[in-house]
């Protein structure tokens, strides 16, 4: 396999190498490209998302990113002119966040039953586009607006994505989250391509739910979720909740998924860089570890992925929450368990 | 004073009637109308707000609302067309949503601390504004828009009410919750506004967060807002998820307001029709009592108001939680305690 890695800024490259020790057990022969996109090349050089290194990145099978995002550059630079920017030209429409409450994981909801959903976020449009502008800056009559673009072809390659993973799951139900009685156009295009598709998985539930009334039942009963199908934002709002109630976004993890294989799928962790945390040794890496699991099964080493997942699961079931560890001993860990005996039982 | 009162589908007649006899105690002689607006009105005559129905609603002191929508009408129609329009139509800028932890009331979370806060959700433009279309519809080349729209005019006014608010609390703070990493146009107008009405607030600190970290302090430690402000969407995300923090939007009141007092502001539970629940007489009126309370203090009646909420948090501290009546039995109880010496002590 052929990997490109972007560290990034504060405690990605932190959490990067743990997650590469881990990676290194399970596919020793993982042939690694580091790319140094972030903060401090946009200081020293002015430069985001070069094009020459954007193609070298396309030649990859996959790209793990840290996190980026730093103080000191101003809001929505490194966010629109790399993070997104590689979503968008990599045509990640499939952003894959999974919530799970894992044993011996404790939650800041009261009653969470037990949390096992997935949430499938459009990627690659809606409030996302980037389209919209400012007229008459700096005036009383100043106006801002935010088009959200949704399209046929957009809407329905995620939302197949969506139903064939729940007629993959045990539970086989969906969830349509929107805002259909606000936002009526793009709510009316999401609710007919759900019915739709609906017809070619008789096997599926289907249900819908607004968004506001969504993040009720995240607290209430977020174990009624199984897969959840959304719009960008409204999947950026709702997975952001989902990983609180599964115990924090140390755990959280993603995948930016070309789902027709075209271009390199894009894994990380929910979480940012968190400039305050970085250069002490105590972030929590788990959330790049369980991004190692999902590119291992996009790029088919099924089996791979399944230990290293297990070995999380082993992690947190038995360490102690109060003091995990510090990075680099928590990456010991669950690099020293993905070949243990406790974790081959269980793959 | 002149009441319009709308009460509604579902379980909105029903609350609106305790409501109604809690005001009846501490302001007897207001003069009541109401107007049988929703979803019954558009099954019989096809209206949702007549431009007659909406010159009489002006010329009220102010409007309580119960509830509308049902599921026999499309998502949407009495929403835009009914609800949204009177926000829209009556300059509701200022949407104002209190959530405050009452003694007595248990949350879904574990550590709530004491959460007394109040979201400014501004209510007359953003992503509500409508704007926006279908193109190629059922075909495989359809695009859906929404447009957001926010101009400084619009953006201003709720800053400048949300600062004064800030500015007559105890703990002073104002928290700007928006996206403004990606949104970056609106986000640079919301950002510069609140940064330039602060110069003329410098007891109030300020705070920025972007509306899915909101989501995660809300629920992980939700005591540390006062007020937000926030655009309309974000708005009516956050304030489902804060009125679930402190107890269930079954207490969620709040204002739809004209600052200016130049239209009649609208009163209502955050809480919807609840179609299931209607004609058992089981629903909770509290929200829309709390919201009785808001409208007095918006229209002047600062003791009556004060009065309506002491009777609520009395009885949210004394009530049983798992049998806490019927809805008129709880109308009754309000209705009692407002007049009484445990509530004229607080006052
Ligand atoms: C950093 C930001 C642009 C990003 C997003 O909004 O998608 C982040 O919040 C996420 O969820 O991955
Ligand atoms: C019913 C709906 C149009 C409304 C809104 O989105 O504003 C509701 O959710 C609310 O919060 O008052």
């Amino acid at each position: 396999m052929r990997l490109a890695v972007i560290p990034g800024d504060g405690i990605g490259p932190e959490v990067t190498a743990e997650a590469l020790k881990v990676l290194g057990e399970v596919v020793p022969d993982t042939e690694i490209t580091r790319y140094d996109l972030g903060a401090a090349r946009w200081h020293n050089t002015g430069e985001l998302l070069p094009e020459s290194v954007l193609g070298e990145l396309r030649e990859h099978d996959a790209i793990l990113l840290g996190a980026v995002g730093d103080p000191s550059v101003p809001s929505g630079i490194l966010e629109r002119g790399l993070l997104l920017r590689l979503r968008f030209e990599l045509d990640h429409h499939v952003n894959l966040r999974p919530a799970r409450l894992y044993p011996g994981v404790s939650s800041p909801v009261t009653n969470p039953g037990e949390v096992d959903m997935v949430v499938v976020r459009e990627g690659t449009e809606g409030p996302y586009a980037g389209n919209g502008g400012l007229l008459r800056k700096d005036t009383a009559h100043e106006i801002a607006t935010e088009v959200s673009l949704n399209t046929a072809f957009g809407v329905e390659r995620v939302v197949r994505d969506a139903f064939a993973r729940a007629a993959a799951r045990p539970r086989k139900h969906l969830t349509l989250v929107h805002k259909t009685n606000v936002l009526t156009h793009a709510g009316s295009l999401w609710s007919r391509i759900v019915e739709e598709v609906s017809l070619q998985h008789p096997d599926v539930t289907v249900a819908y739910q607004h968004v506001d009334a969504t993040t009720i039942h995240l607290v209430t009963d977020p174990a009624r979720f199984d897969v959840i199908v959304t719009d960008n934002l409204f999947g950026d709002i709702i997975t952001d909740l989902a990983g609180a109630v599964t115990g924090g976004i140390g755990q959280a993890a993603s995948g930016n998924i070309d789902a027709t294989h075209r271009n390199p799928s894009m894994f990380e962790p929910v979480h940012g860089s968190a400039p305050d945390l970085a250069g002490q040794g105590a972030a929590d890496p788990t959330a790049a570890v369980l991004s190692v699991a999902l590119l291992l099964d996009h790029v088919g080493y099924t089996e791979a992925a399944r230990r290293v997942q297990a070995s999380v699961a082993f992690d947190l079931a038995t360490r102690d929450h109060a003091a995990p560890g510090a990075t680099y001993a928590i990456g010991d860990r669950l690099a020293a368990l993905v070949s243990s005996r406790e974790v081959a039982q269980q793959v």
